[in-house]
């Protein structure tokens, strides 16, 4: 897996500039505007249905949108800051493979989504759908963090994309499964395809970068960035395409007060497991998030205040379980080196997502949703499925969704093992300035001491 | 008050998850959602009202309070990270007793405000009035930063709740007072709480963590990233509970110019008193935001913008001298140790605003209101009262606010004195290690230059 | 040019309470709240009208007002704290030219965008275009950072406010272009202005700074913040007076992909021209953004998505090439050290979107645009110009803003010469210190290993 020519210089700008600018073709082939961003077919649309400017999806959506696109760019990017010497890598990775995941998701999904006369339509929903599939390749790059150059991170985020979308395709379209916040579709998917990728990619030797894949005081604090704008936002990210009205509405504030709890579950067991009663960052900044991931299928669905609650209660618990137990013996036993413990944020609360789901679904009643059961459900609402059957649709696309993401990571991981993409060495992963110019830290403290003394000498003349 | 069992293995599980579990069965037996939320509540509210989708509540707050919760959770967290060596506790305490908070808050503000046939009724509109209360727990928090132990902290924050709701109810339902963005309610009722709690815990030998109770070069950059989040969401903190149209607008705006206004004079006077004619951080990162804080009552009121500058003006002005004379004094007359000077930055400055909205109050007439007298003073609009008695009751408002917070912090103070919550001793104040797991910080820079030669070598061969 | 009175006791604190004072009495004689902030007009708006308050302007515009606001405080601010010893002033300063410049920007181009019997009427689309003079202001003040004391900054806003209105004015009303993102208005006319004016305080000793002119680990990670809030926030920017309904949508949507574009093109040339293949973290922070500047005339028309993407990537190409060969010769040739690269970023980036726009709007046609040609080019719709025309005017207007910008400029630079203002040494420029009590950074680490010792030492007792 180690590789000599970590030089980026042919491998990266040939990366970057031929997807663009493939990109950019198949854009103009085959994209358009949509009926809502469309000069001429916005202004027929008002003709034709009587509505105003108001009624533009634009105000329905576009502040969610900016809700999680700061999810993905802030939280994402800085949440991986939390290695010492590896915050440029972090955020600038981020923003790489995020600003290409975006623009292929919008073709990926425009196709699956459906055509129209051979063209995809795109606008608000296609960028936040656009920018939720780029969540669960972000998800994914989580497992590999420190140990993948950029080469092999955009290689894989295109071929995720695909996968995303195929999968996203099967559970919301063939098999009619709602998971409007993506328990199943961005975070089981993501958490784990790059578990399988990280899998395939195991470094036996990886203990002589060991010391270095570990936070100081201040990447701890920038870390803190990401992880509480994913908290705040995490309301928005569930609602963001729900259907107008209750359902965002209440999407968000099941997302509010799940994640509340879960951050309660989360201090708890992080002072009962860790070293001497203490408070581990680690936890701080991955587990009480738990609660948004667990709230991703069900929470557009009347799961009520208090069962938010017991849902994220719960999934803090599991998540700092899981970074206390699990991932040293997932890293012993499997092989698989999970560097941002994905599979305890966004694995096992997904999966933990997707059941309450599906239980929650099953248990849906026309008293409980009155007319509001046509959004939630529309097939239940029509007659054409009952209830319960609708709870076994969303169990099935779970086991789908974990079946599409291990054999996806699989074949993927190992499209990613050839050894041509200039992946760190064993003894230089964790580490900003292999692929960074990374400027001195020493500098400022000596210069500091001397401008003093200068500035004092000559403030006091 | 110190308290050698520092340990919280088994004191911060057993606070967490009690008082979470305790929530869960309280939001089971009282809570549910409200007509805005409800899936079949909203369709049956759509059919007898004609109204659509675009009508819920959500459309009209859910922005307004995304700014409220950034404001809570990144902004009141990161204004504490100035301390050099208190980040983590300051992020991380935030943002657990705000998880805490809210859902109390909830419950404790659901009561008061009306329970429909024994429920509380929740959406968007409790979510921000939640969002607030948690604010006044934070600014209390501000006055014993670095002092406490978080299981003290959650006590502080059950007990201050309640005392908040039950003014909160006093002033907004009893007196019939106007406080849309809570000079009264949040700002002046927090501080001088926060302030008798301190008093309460005054620590004679508090000396001995001096050396740690001061600010670093890049925790006084990240404080900022606190306080500019604070400063520029402001203007939708005060204007997020006020009513639908040009009151909004109208107290956007007016906290707006108040801001601006106080920006410059801060500055200002910051220069004018500071040491050499340098501008002092303290005073940059806190005064400069006591523009939106005395805006809190008047800023829903015709106010103009002139008006609003002035306020501003002078809340700058009374801030920074607040910093640079009077909390010393505090100290060393009243033996209130106000680590963050929220005395200067939530005190004065909520007395201005309270004070402010009572004489703009007073001076309302139907010549400047017209139709919209019923939104700002429906008692006034409706003939009950005159406007010079509604300032009457903004004055009285102030004077119970002051009470209740006075009275509360002296029983909560006590009750936080108990020497069983693991209080830091005197001399390790100020400092994360001893409730947090804390990397080094040297391992970065000896790691760094080992790297370099490593890699320099590696890539030279 | 150097000045030992760097002493800001009487300097600051006269010119920020003056100015202040004086803005006050101004918005006293001259502003009013508009039909839409006002309590009484927007009552009897609401009945001429038979509106309700869902249709106030607050509503379409608040969310992208609170964007363009976090881009100017947090995304001009931080962008510029790169400087290893210049995070206080980058914020601190940003901080307080533009609270003053928004006051300021109200009332200057209130006065050109039309008095209504005397009086400024102002709202939320007023604060809009207030931060987005601001936002040239800021942009000047990158070109200068390091070198200028705030009384300076002070004083140059002052100046750049009228002259930007006045710009304004003659593009937007007397030549009729369109310029929603403000490419001409705010790119290009803040970037040359500032060069013009770095060129006038032209230091040739400043290499005796040159040691404190660069970046250091942590820097870089807060630049990073500014970075990713003005990328994420600029679809918001673009598109906030752009007008109701489909516009705001596809502006915000085309500035998306370009800005997506722009990001792959920035790391492919930056890899390509960096040393040994390493990215650059100038480039990330800078060009990465060159997208939206170059999307800000041209966003609001049927540029297509595609076409979006084409100007997106050709902005990372020049503004790359233009830090990697451009900067030094302009520093070198032309006497103009700028310290930001604003000409990289603003200034091509600006003049590119000025020409895509002229373009652009020459091609329309009413096939494309249907009845949406009214909100876009309402002289081409009206028939009273040939969209050919508007072309011309667009390119005309960006003739004017250079003039405009270029010999504002040279005149504010001579002002600014002035020995005057208290700016630093040729030796201590780019340093906090000189304007700001700094705190230490040393003590930190020392005090670390003492805490711990002492601690250890007490729990083990």
């Amino acid at each position: 897996m180690t590789d000599a020519a970590t030089n980026m210089r042919l491998k990266l700008p040939a990366a970057c500039l031929i997807l663009q600018i493939i990109l950019i073709i198949l854009f103009g082939a085959l994209v358009e505007y949509d009926d809502h961003t469309d000069a001429k077919k916005w202004h027929e649309h008002m003709k034709n249905t009587s509505t105003t400017d108001a009624d533009n999806e634009f105000y329905y959506r576009y502040p969610s949108f900016q809700d999680v696109h700061v999810m993905i760019f802030i939280g994402f990017g800085f949440l991986m800051t939390f290695l010492q010497r590896y915050g440029f890598s972090s955020i600038g990775f981020n923003f790489l493979i995020a600003a290409l995941a975006l623009q292929w998701a919008t073709l990926m999904q425009g196709f699956f989504h459906g055509m129209h006369h051979g063209k995809i339509h795109i606008g608000v929903e296609s960028m936040i759908n656009a920018d939720f599939c780029t969540g669960a390749v972000l998800i994914s790059f989580g497992a590999v963090l420190g140990k993948t150059s950029p080469v092999q991170l955009l290689v894989m985020a295109v071929f995720e994309v695909i996968l995303f979308a195929v999968n996203e395709f099967i559970l919301l379209t063939t098999l009619g499964a709602k998971d409007a916040g993506g328990s199943m579709t961005i975070h089981t998917f993501g958490a784990y395809f790059g578990l399988m990728v990280a899998r395939v990619l195991y470094r036996p030797n990886l203990d002589k970068s060991k010391h270095r894949n570990c936070s100081v005081y201040h990447s701890d604090l920038f870390a803190m960035i990401g992880t509480i704008y994913l908290w705040m936002f995490w309301p928005s990210f569930n609602s963001a395409v729900a259907a107008h009205g209750d359902d965002q509405h209440r999407t968000a504030m099941n997302t509010y007060y799940s994640l509340a709890s879960c951050t309660l579950a989360t201090y708890g067991l992080s002072a009962l497991t860790a070293h001497d009663g203490k408070l581990d960052m680690v936890h701080i900044q991955n587990a009480a998030l738990a609660g948004g991931v667990a709230a991703g299928t069900a929470g557009e669905m009347m799961l009520t205040p208090y069962g938010s609650m017991i849902v994220g209660f719960l999934a803090g618990i599991i998540s700092v379980l899981g970074y206390k137990y699990l991932t040293p013996l997932l890293e012993e036993k499997l092989k698989i080196q999970d560097t941002c413990g994905v599979h305890n944020l966004h694995g096992m609360p997904g999966v933990l997502g997707a059941i309450v789901g599906a239980v929650t679904a099953a248990l849906a009643t026309k008293e409980i949703y009155g007319d509001g059961m046509a959004d939630v459900f529309p097939d239940v609402a029509s007659g054409d499925v009952e209830a319960a059957f609708q709870g076994v649709r969303q169990a099935i696309s779970l086991a789908v969704t974990l079946g599409m993401a291990l054999l996806g990571g699989l074949l993927v991981g190992f499209i990613l093992k050839l050894p041509i993409y200039g992946a760190p060495p064993d003894t230089i992963c964790y580490e900003d300035s292999i692929y960074w110019e990374v400027p001195g830290e020493e500098s400022a403290h000596e210069e500091l001491t001397t401008v003093r003394t200068e500035e004092s000498e000559k403030l006091n003349s």
